[in-house]
């Protein structure tokens, strides 16, 4: 390992971002600014060999094979991270685990084909713990069409769940992070903030009524990934899209950032599902801004191809802001008089505090 | 989750293994009795939607796709579990990681094309860690021809590396684990034992000779994943074949279950590094015979095709034994007079002590 004396401090030096300080933590890299370490050390390792069409940076890596575009994606939850045990079942664990992973193909308007999953257990856990959590990948992968082709297992004192999911974009036809264009609409599948809320139900032990709290119950521990809706929002030439997956307005900004523009949402029509509403008050407009989880689909088209995916999407499907020329990245929330709304958390990061 | 009354247990039922009492914790089911149940669950729940050739139980899954066969397979090192950071670097992980990913492409014969890297950091990991880590894969991606296609970063108490590797099969020729015949030779590529005496060397601080503690140091952290190797098996109709990552009896024990044989090993053929050898007496053989680790390719074949690839591998080829009818996965090994050798431990596995 490099020693990096204190007065003398080495680089890492990058030819997009200039240098990184060897001795920084990841903790103050951030999450994403580990990412762009990583990038840019792929990239600076030369051309990739073969057919590689999209490498690190959007929700899935895509390559040619010969009959079209595969898609990849792969994704860890690990104990105390992204679950507790206390909250979460091993069978809704197991659907969880696919699901996020599915949720990255969804995001890339693909078909999802087979599924790796690499699971480390401590040795006290149960066959019934393991039967649980298969029983619940199962489910839904039968629900998709998607193949359990293999994994891993091994003994670790966390439980690490890693799902890599093998997909395809037919046609090669695929929703990018970089093709947002200003003058474009905002939209999104579904109700936004309901994972958040169920979250937020689960910590707190608030008792809300049945039907709801089993609503956000599902909404947190059992989202389904958007595939379908993915599929058409491509076949209706939509280009730019991702999941919300960390968060609206952090998604967005990521959305924002590599294609080069702003964006600007109107806090009033974020759809946030009526019964959130009237449960959460002021907290929901705030849970589904920053609260992460949902997993429905995010993307921008002009007016008249989202007036037409209105009709032939199975959910619902809202405008809720536009692409605008300016600061790559950035996004502001405004309120009914166009004012702008200070978020106090824009969304869900790794490493940063 | 399932709660089990201690006097009722209830059992999980499947077709080939009969049952499994769900009380049991995955130490006393074992790694293997693990992958066994999750396979016949998933066997279970119906065929497989697609074109998938192989599913759980061999080096790596295979489906098919419009231009031909798949290869996909994953493997995590867990810290504490596989290395601790006190003996090996970064960027040597890094090799290693891939490493061993990249050996079950070479253990079905394929071409490696794409990673995919999910890393699981503390957060006070440096940035000098990460580009060190990097460093490592990338050295070992670019001499193999990889693309580092994507991936995930997140946070978590303990180092977890998950990679995904997607390869080829050229023409469907694949390595297979249960294609092995009674009456064909045991061969396997290099010296064995040379990994599991550089780990007895880092852990036991042992003062050998500076030639020979690099050549260790290199065969237990850097270890050359037999890709081409591999290639030029599938290409001489070697049918049966995988690699040596838990130890050279425990592994053709897996090969010999899987194609319904027992198999014999001769230990003075088991080929060691003559240095090795010398310096570690006669506990070189019991490393060989099961320390694992040492990413070599173990297959079977008949004289004729052996005799030619001794002459067309660039790595030393060793008949060491042979396949017999007798109880599927039986191993046995005899001395110099046909007398079998007592094992004290086959070789590596999860879950149990």
């Amino acid at each position: 390992m490099v020693q990096v004396a204190p007065c003398v401090p080495l680089y890492w030096r990058f030819a997009r971002h200039g240098c990184y300080n060897l001795s920084v933590k990841v903790s103050e890299l951030g999450e994403f600014g580990l990412i762009n370490l990583i990038g840019e050390m792929v990239g600076r390792a030369g051309k990739a060999p073969g057919g590689l069409i999209l490498g690190i940076g959007d929700d899935a890596a895509a390559w040619k094979c010969a009959g079209g575009t595969q898609l990849g994606t792969v994704d860890s939850l690990v104990e105390g991270v992204h679950f507790t045990l206390d909250t979460i079942s091993w069978e809704e664990l197991g659907w969880k685990s696919l699901a996020v992973n599915l949720s990255d193909i969804a995001a890339m308007g693909g078909v999802a084909r087979y599924a790796l999953i690499s699971l480390a257990l401590p040795p006290e856990t149960t066959v019934a713990d393991v039967t649980a959590f298969y029983r619940g990948i199962l489910e839904l992968a039968g629900k998709t069409g998607v193949a359990l082709a293999g994994g891993d297992t091994c003994r670790s004192p966390l439980v690490n769940i890693t799902i890599t999911v093998i997909g395809e974009a037919p046609g090669g036809k695929m929703l990018r992070r970089y093709a947002a264009r200003a003058g474009e609409m905002v939209a999104v599948t579904g109700y936004l903030g309901s994972a958040a809320a169920g979250l937020v139900m689960l910590s707190g032990n608030l008792n809300l009524e049945t039907g709801l709290a089993a609503c956000l119950d599902t909404a947190f521990h059992k989202p389904l990934p958007r595939l379908a809706e993915g599929r058409i929002l491509v076949e209706n030439d939509v280009r730019a899209g991702m999941d919300i997956s960390d968060g609206l307005v952090i998604d967005l900004g990521h959305l924002a950032e590599m294609s080069g523009v702003s964006a600007r949402i109107e806090a009033e029509k974020v759809p946030v599902e009526p019964r959130v509403k009237e449960s959460f008050g002021k907290r929901a407009l705030e849970l589904a801004l920053s609260g992460g989880e949902d997993y429905e689909l995010l993307f921008t088209a002009d007016q008249e191809t989202i007036i037409r995916l209105q009709k032939v999407l199975p959910v619902p499907v809202t405008v809720l802001g536009e692409v605008i020329a300016g600061k790559a990245g950035k996004v502001s929330v405004v309120d009914g008089k166009g004012r702008e709304i200070a978020l106090s958390s824009p969304g869900w990061e790794h490493f940063t505090a």
